[in-house]
């Protein structure tokens, strides 16, 4: 057999699976185990009678768009649509500075390919969404983590953490957040917060990758679309790259998503993204935009705020009840997770095959920070599993970290 | 606003936009325009009755791996048939050497990604498609051009480019190329070159990629499936890395293709792909499929065969009318093109803005050639137009060519 090994390039030498893609996997493989890992929408909530209408109209019509090659940009109606849809989030933009992507993973890959040396610091939250952390990596990126608040990235450490980078003479290149429940704490930036980072990255000369993926999906007994305004409203000079999806609100398996960003970096974009995929799925880009048109997506929203709060109610009550002494998390205003933090001394990453033998699993914390802390934390997905199962995988959890206690005793005194 | 320029990568520095789809995309808006320019297949081919009847009933059955986040490596059925499909072609392989791509063109840029570091040599045939040209250049390649014969690649050019390139000190990885009716030229590489280039490659210790999305696509007045059986059929030890496509088969907007490789590389090309798409389009595989599982496949394929052949009988019997004396062509035995060379002080860049007024585009034969040759060749897509515009189109051709001879003859003594 050949040897690869000379063959290989530094990125392939460099790379490393995606620990929530791994555990994902292994939940399909089998049924007893509940999965709280993959950040997957509930296919319960998805249109399937308007889609199945949808694409046999489509296809009936013999519309060689929905089919054929088309531009790289995106299907110039679903690019047009796209501009009317962030216009009701508050962005103003128009056609040249919006272009469709492969799921906001390809935006992501993308912006890492035109904006990234090899070395080129990044900045993301401590802790950070992995797939982000993966696609810069893998561009030469070195990525710096930035504490957050309660109320999203802390403005004091981002600008000591760009001062500290500059004069060690590394080039900034920009700071990648997700402000609405973000990936994987749930957090929300605070309002006036938004408007002073925007301020910042000006005064700094730093761009913001601004990743929205479940601005829409808040819960209505706790924030109002007003806390999830994206900070590229404010934006008048192009300082803010705005990625959103339809993963989240319509389906991930027509891996439709789209970036907003100033023209001569879209123009970039455009290039690029023509030599990774030619252009992103017609049918798939078809059918979103007639969801679009058609009001599926209006109508679908609401119910997925209200569908996604029961789980949330579910996970959180079932934790509460079982575990309230000894865990923590922050109570997710929107989104997929619930990220809980468990007494000091225990290891996530360690707890993970025993949790595998209790038929439950969980994302550990380690994989979110770039700094190699966050030990005791695990990311708990509540958008996939029925309610029932909710209830039985935290009871299956919370009987490992009682034993785990039991176990390993707090210490006292450190 | 932003002056983004000290922000871009030297990658988004040097992309330059592919000939090809700026002229399929200036096609599109000018109907009076005939484009032989890009490649696309033709939609009446398409099956649309049952593309419609296997959307409609998968997404009634509300099966979730339609519509849901899926594996890296493919839909596992998806997966399973494609070592069918290749064994079908001759390929012995199993379900680890294989992964689904977003189209060749995502395979293309996966293998620059795990293979390449900049300044590392790629081999690529004199002229070779563009879309690999943009992707491995992208991942830093130095490209170097290899001379083709009437049976393809030239062997004693290639050992002496691979001794060149390694006396002067580079690394040479891969040799790219496309052995059925290859883009741009149509060539096939003979049978006994075939065998010989490839133990050529164990000598050199150079890896292949095939290219394979027209094999199946041969005209059976002057071609058999023998004639295109892959260079990876004989492949014992790993060394080729094999690309194909339903692209021009079933229908380009799925965005499914794949690739058979040595596990090691499979398993670097999985998590790589993880950071650019996560997955490819989950309806789309289900469709292709289930396509492939309803025997749709097997009975669209003769039917392309016979609409193909006719369409390149009429481009090549208009085209010999109209200016036989003036232009050649290998006759193409399948696939899309016909590579035509005018007389060697047309220039067929400079000709292209003329062409545009007389309503017809080709691609230049120039875009094809790392050396910068090639300059009074150019690419005539058959695929895509009626009969009838393909006779109209060639003869705007003829008349601007020999309005440019008149213009221009050709220079004597030279």
């Amino acid at each position: 057999m050949v040897n690869y090994t000379p063959f290989f390039s530094r990125v392939a030498d460099n790379v490393q699976g995606s620990a929530i893609r791994k555990m994902g996997v292994m939940a399909l493989r089998d049924p007893d185990l509940i999965s709280f890992a993959p950040g997957y929408p509930d296919p319960v909530t998805f249109a399937w009678e308007e889609f199945r209408d949808i694409s046999a109209e489509l296809l009936a019509s013999h519309d060689s768009t929905a089919l054929q090659y088309g531009p790289t940009r995106g299907l110039p109606g679903l690019v047009d649509a796209l501009v009317q849809m962030v216009a009701a989030r508050g962005i103003r933009t128009k056609t040249d500075e919006v272009m469709v992507t492969t799921g906001s993973q390809q935006g992501l890959d993308l912006l890492g390919r035109i904006l990234i040396d090899p070395g080129d610091v990044v900045l993301v939250e401590l802790p950070a969404y992995t797939g982000a952390i993966a696609a810069f990596r893998n561009a030469g990126a070195a990525l710096v983590g930035v504490r957050q608040e309660e109320d999203g990235i802390d403005l004091d450490d981002l600008d000591a953490v760009v001062q500290r980078e500059r004069l060690a003479g590394r080039r900034v290149k920009f700071l990648y957040v997700v402000p609405n429940f973000q990936n994987p704490t749930g957090l929300l930036i605070g309002p006036g917060k938004r408007k002073r980072l925007l301020e910042w990255a000006t005064r700094r000369d730093v761009l913001i990758v601004e990743d929205d993926p479940y601005g829409s999906l808040y819960f209505e007994d706790s924030a109002t679309a007003a806390d999830t305004r994206p900070i590229k409203t404010d934006d008048t000079e192009g300082r803010v790259i705005y990625l959103s999806s339809f993963s989240k609100t319509l389906a991930p398996g027509f891996r439709v998503a789209w970036i907003v960003a100033g023209e001569p970096l879209v123009a970039k974009l455009d290039v690029v993204k023509q030599t990774m995929d030619l252009f992103t799925g017609a049918l798939d880009q078809r059918i979103v935009f007639e969801a679009w048109k058609r009001g599926v997506l209006d109508r679908q929203v609401p119910k997925l705020r209200a569908h996604y709060q029961q789980k949330r109610d579910v996970m959180e009550r079932t934790l509460t009840a079982s575990l309230g002494e000894t865990v923590r998390w922050p109570e997710p205003r929107g989104g997929f997770f619930l990220w809980v933090a468990l007494p000091r001394h225990i290891n996530t990453d360690e707890l993970l095959p025993r949790a595998i033998e209790h038929k439950v699993i969980y994302v550990a914390g380690s994989a979110f920070f770039v700094d190699g802390t966050g030990k005791n934390l695990m990311r708990l997905s509540f958008s996939l599993p029925p309610v029932a199962r909710i209830e039985e995988g935290i009871r299956r959890l919370s009987h490992l970290v009682q034993e785990e206690m039991t176990r390993h005793p707090e210490p006292v005194g450190i």
